[in-house]
């Protein structure tokens, strides 16, 4: 997960004899293609065409379907330009440029400043990087902290918001064995998607895209992974590990399953039911198993033990010297004195939450919008930073529809966690409901709103202040009265621990560039990352996983549980399976360090050729937000020959294919 | 594992509403057959035709093979009665009947003899059975302790020494996957072979034989095995589980290392050499995995903490009664002293060892027997018990190849073990080596026994302890002089050591029913047994293993480590692949209670008709040494669908498959 100002030169050059140009990362660079909401992809035409995965374009493909047509379960082609179908509110990014703006950020804070007010000139100054390099360019501009706060950086990104869905396989066949076989490995799913990008209504030219190596990886290959990992806590201090052990994972985890139980009682009330809840209920599978794997990894005495040497012998390497003891020493006991105070509210924090899904999430977007934008940018809530707001108004008006059966469902259990967690007479409880249940209350929150309507969104946030102020919107009647008290939750917050937790952060991050010199690379923060590794199998269940799978796997796993879903197959595989070869590769896995958000990453040679799409990580990899593992470690991956024969062989799609293989 | 007398009826009525009948029992019992050396295996036609395993039949393919015409590498299929291949030294056993004589043993054992007396007492008793029974039937005759002592049984056994070879496949599909896949799942090996039974020259007639289900065992259906699983330690003391976790598991796997270490360099001296060895090394390997897998398991804190807790509520009962307490109790303390004192000469009877490979072994066994067999039958040690002589003889007498390089080269690093573990001052090395080389030593012995010749051997057994006294043979000579050495060795431990733990294990085997009842069945003692369990997959690395595999599967396998050893196919396999149905199901795993020595058992359905063929474990099952978890723990087998395609549709095996299939 290298940053691409510091590419792993020297482990290439060391292990693989590889000597990467300039230019060469440069290419990679602008064909890696950020898609906002948490994915990755890439150019692979130079007529704009977007490779990424299934599951990354799943949440565009649910709202993009109607209850007649379920693209989502059928899968969509575009048969010519005309067919391209335009997304509600994808957003995609491409890294334009980096600057390093680390003295800048660390020269607004002064001595002698508090935590707490260093926190604020550091958002204050990164308010105005991010403004004046808008101004400048136009471009998205993003300040991003690296190495836990030890680096400061300008990312800058073109922008694509006309983004129109070209292909997506049907989903039984692009996630293949459901949530069993999720993060796991050997695999045999066909996850790819492809869009295309659009500028002024038409198809962008795309002159950095990636060349189609149809017959893709082979074992022993050293492969590179361009994209953007969401998150690790690799560098994190022994007590923010516990805190999270201990109380951050069991709060997630209990709310992933209860919200599953309620999303699933939805579904199973009719097929209609069952198509809205569809998307919602694999993302929160897939959060709950990879949560639950990255929790068994921090309760793993072993693990915990590993990190509290590491952090020990850090520290004695810091207390060896006197300046570095005075500049740096204190941070490890300051972040562990925030995180128990963290404990003292931590419930207001988790459950005075107004986010049981869309509508009420609008709703208090809308409230603090139009307040926000009033005040001085470096003031403001860091998500209404001026830079940040063309992205903000183009998923607050999306026009995607929204479902009020499962708004409501989720909005009731949202207050009855609340009161469960909290108390009925806690002062955000009593602002919610004002002494009545939940269910009526989420009932006739969700029956009265208008939000579901993008004109009435559009017309509040054009009427500022005002505007929402005057509205009788029920739901946003209920923001508006339960702000201030999020509001007051959040500040303590940001204050008392956020302001430690990020001064304590910067000044080990300097501990390390100062101990140990720049000689790895930052936690993950879904800027755009470089990985390495070898195509190769791994030690599993007392033999060996394959380097790769092939289309016979897929029919051996369906086979093997009798076609019973989720190894059910779309009808073209079980009809076509004699035309397709099905030896051709399908799934690989490779030795490169990715996360969550490194979905739809191009996998490339050493020529820089498409030869694999990331799509996940092997169970062993769930541990990897805490520590990389090389032993056991495996991003999985679609083969391009697989992507090649499925597009030519059961789609049809000859159209697509030759703009894929142009020579 | 239940023994026939006491199936599992109860069980199979609640949880499958099925009822065998004693009929039903007593026709799978006689279609059943033990491989003397370790397995299973079953009559499948009328004719004699008897189902086993590829790796059950190895090591006979092995000795029927020459340097000129490997069946090992390249299979064998008779064309006709005529083709069928005689067995050098393969011994049947089919099980005739069952007699309880717990009676009879326990009235042996008088009040106020020392455990030393009781296990003479003991020893003298069960001679005097069996012969009896042999005597009168004809028929080989074991008494068997089961229940740790708790109950003896005769069993009598029809005996078979004229088998012939009629069809293995080629090893490398046999054994697909290699070591690696061994005992682990999901699995694509054709591990079967046929031999056929004949007395007097003629095909032997086999009424009791399973008829062949070509459709095969299914997802969910209940099926049973009926086999004889090796040995298993549930029913052990703590100071016993100890005592192997410690001590046997660390000797047994270095020795077993030590070994392969040998027999590999060994075998990678030529072509012919790597033929000697081939069976050698996968036996090693398989010993290798499979202990390690059981020690891993035993070294688990949380598996003896389990054993702990029950042991210690078993003595808590046991001591609520005064009675059982005055009878019962006492047996654990004086089994852990004995444990412990048994670490005393426990390298003494580690390391005295003569057994490097065939020869030695066969030179000690000559000298002991022709004097053995001079003393009354209950006096002489164990394995020369008249009941058991002709099985002996049989195999002493083998004409099975022996290999002189192997032995030197297993016969030189035993040698070397001894004086490191021993010393060399230790009387038994200074009788081995008087000084010289371990490598000399054998070289000369190897070079100059003429045990290989089983016409020497016949010479010296007709000719009694005179003829083995005067005999120069080196090997014979050395044997003279180390026996009287490994005698004091063994006699002490079994007169201090053995004798109480059988006398303390037959306490608790009788406090076990007089606690809990008959509740459950005895540990595996390589008799025959019943298990039973549903075709199920089971929780596996994240997500679920597949009731079954198809031939799928194997093309994937092989396929995802681009055909290479050992996931390389016959040629057979790639040039008739299409010919091939490739949905056929190869393996399945099924929730019974098996163990080594299964190996080879038949999987019939309620009707009883053969459906699968075991042929291992997974590798969740190895800790079933100790402790059954049907959760996780699994057989494996091979489908007969699977057997039925590759006879007919790869091996033109039309002959055999109409036998098979004859209505």
């Amino acid at each position: 997960m290298w940053t691409f100002d510091n590419p792993p030169s020297k482990q290439l050059k060391e292990r693989y004899g590889f000597e990467p140009t300039r230019e060469w990362l440069d290419h990679l660079r602008l064909a890696s293609v950020r898609f906002n909401d948490g994915g990755s992809g890439s150019f692979v035409s130079p007529n704009g065409l977007v490779l990424t995965n299934h599951h990354v374009a799943s949440e565009q493909l649910q709202k993009v379907s109607t209850p007649e047509r379920d693209y989502l379960e059928a899968g969509f082609l575009a048969r010519g330009p005309s067919e391209e179908m335009k997304c509600p509110d994808l957003e995609l990014n491409v890294l334009i440029s980096m600057e390093d703006v680390t003295a800048r950020v660390f020269a607004a804070i002064k001595p002698g400043m508090t935590d707490k007010q260093a926190n604020d000139a550091r958002k204050g100054v990164v308010a105005r990087i991010e403004k004046e390099s808008l101004d400048a360019t136009g471009l998205r501009s993003d300040v991003v902290s690296l190495y836990a706060g030890g680096e400061y950086w300008l990312y800058r990104y073109k922008k694509y918001t006309d983004i129109r869905l070209v292909f997506a396989p049907e989903r039984r066949i692009a996630f293949f064995g459901g949530d069993p076989d999720n993060f796991t490995y050997p695999r045999h799913d066909l996850d790819m998607a492809l869009f295309r990008v659009y500028e002024n209504d038409k198809r962008v030219a795309s002159p950095a895209y990636l060349r189609w190596n149809a017959k893709g990886a082979a074992a022993g290959d050293l492969v590179l992974v361009s994209g953007h990992p969401g998150s690790t806590d690799r560098m994190r201090t022994l007590a923010q590990l516990e805190f999270s052990r201990d109380r951050e994972y069991p709060t997630y985890l209990e709310l992933i399953r209860r919200r599953l139980d309620v999303v699933r009682r939805y579904s199973a009330r009719g097929q209609e039911h069952a198509r809205e809840a569809a998307n919602m209920i694999y993302g929160l599978e897939n959060a709950l198993k990879a949560l639950s794997g990255e929790h068994q990894g921090i309760k793993e005495p072993r693990l915990l033990a590993g990190k509290a040497r590491d952090e020990q012998e850090f520290r004695r390497l810091v207390a060896s010297r006197s300046d570095w003891q005075a500049a740096y020493g204190g941070a490890w006991g300051e972040i562990a004195k925030a995180k128990s105070r963290h404990l003292e509210r931590y419930d207001n924090l988790a459950y005075r939450a107004f986010s049981g899904y869309q509508l009420p999430e609008t709703a208090m977007t809308l409230v603090r919008y139009v307040t926000e934008v009033t005040k001085p940018d470096g003031e403001r809530l860091e998500e209404y930073h001026e830079a940040g707001l063309e992205s903000l108004r183009f998923s607050l008006l999306s026009p995607a529809p929204v479902y009020p059966g499962l708004e409501e469902a989720l909005l009731a259990d949202d207050f009855r966690l609340s009161v469960e967690k909290l108390g009925p007479d806690d002062p955000f409880v009593r602002a919610a409901l004002g002494g009545r249940t939940p269910a009526e209350v989420a009932k006739e929150l969700i029956a009265g709103t208008k939000l579901g309507d993008p004109a009435e969104r559009k017309k509040l946030l054009d009427g500022g202040e005002a505007a929402v102020a005057a509205s009788t919107d029920p739901l946003v009647v209920l923001a508006r009265r339960l702000d201030p008290i999020r509001r007051e939750t959040r500040k303590w917050y940001e204050d008392n621990i956020q302001s430690v937790e990020r001064s304590g952060g910067e000044r080990i991050g300097k501990a390390r560039f100062a101990v140990y010199g720049k000689s790895t690379y930052p936690d993950a923060t879904f800027t755009l990352r470089l990985a390495y590794g070898t195509v190769k199998g791994y030690p599993m269940n007392g033999t060996e996983a394959p380097p790769k799978t092939t289309f016979h796997g897929l029919y051996d796993r369906a086979g093997g549980f009798d076609f019973k879903p989720p190894y059910d197959l779309p009808s073209r595989f079980v009809e076509r399976k004699n035309a397709l070869d099905l030896s051709t590769p399908l799934n690989f896995v490779m030795s490169g360090d990715i996360v969550g958000g490194n979905s739809g990453s191009p996998v490339v040679n050493r020529a820089g050729e498409i030869v694999g799409l990331i799509f996940d990580g092997n169970i062993e990899s769930l541990v990897g937000r805490f520590v990389f593992d090389e032993t056991t470690n495996r991003a999985v991956a679609v083969h391009t020959a697989a992507m090649t024969e499925a597009l030519r062989t059961l789609y049809d799609a000859d159209g697509l294919v030759r703009e894929l293989l142009r020579p």
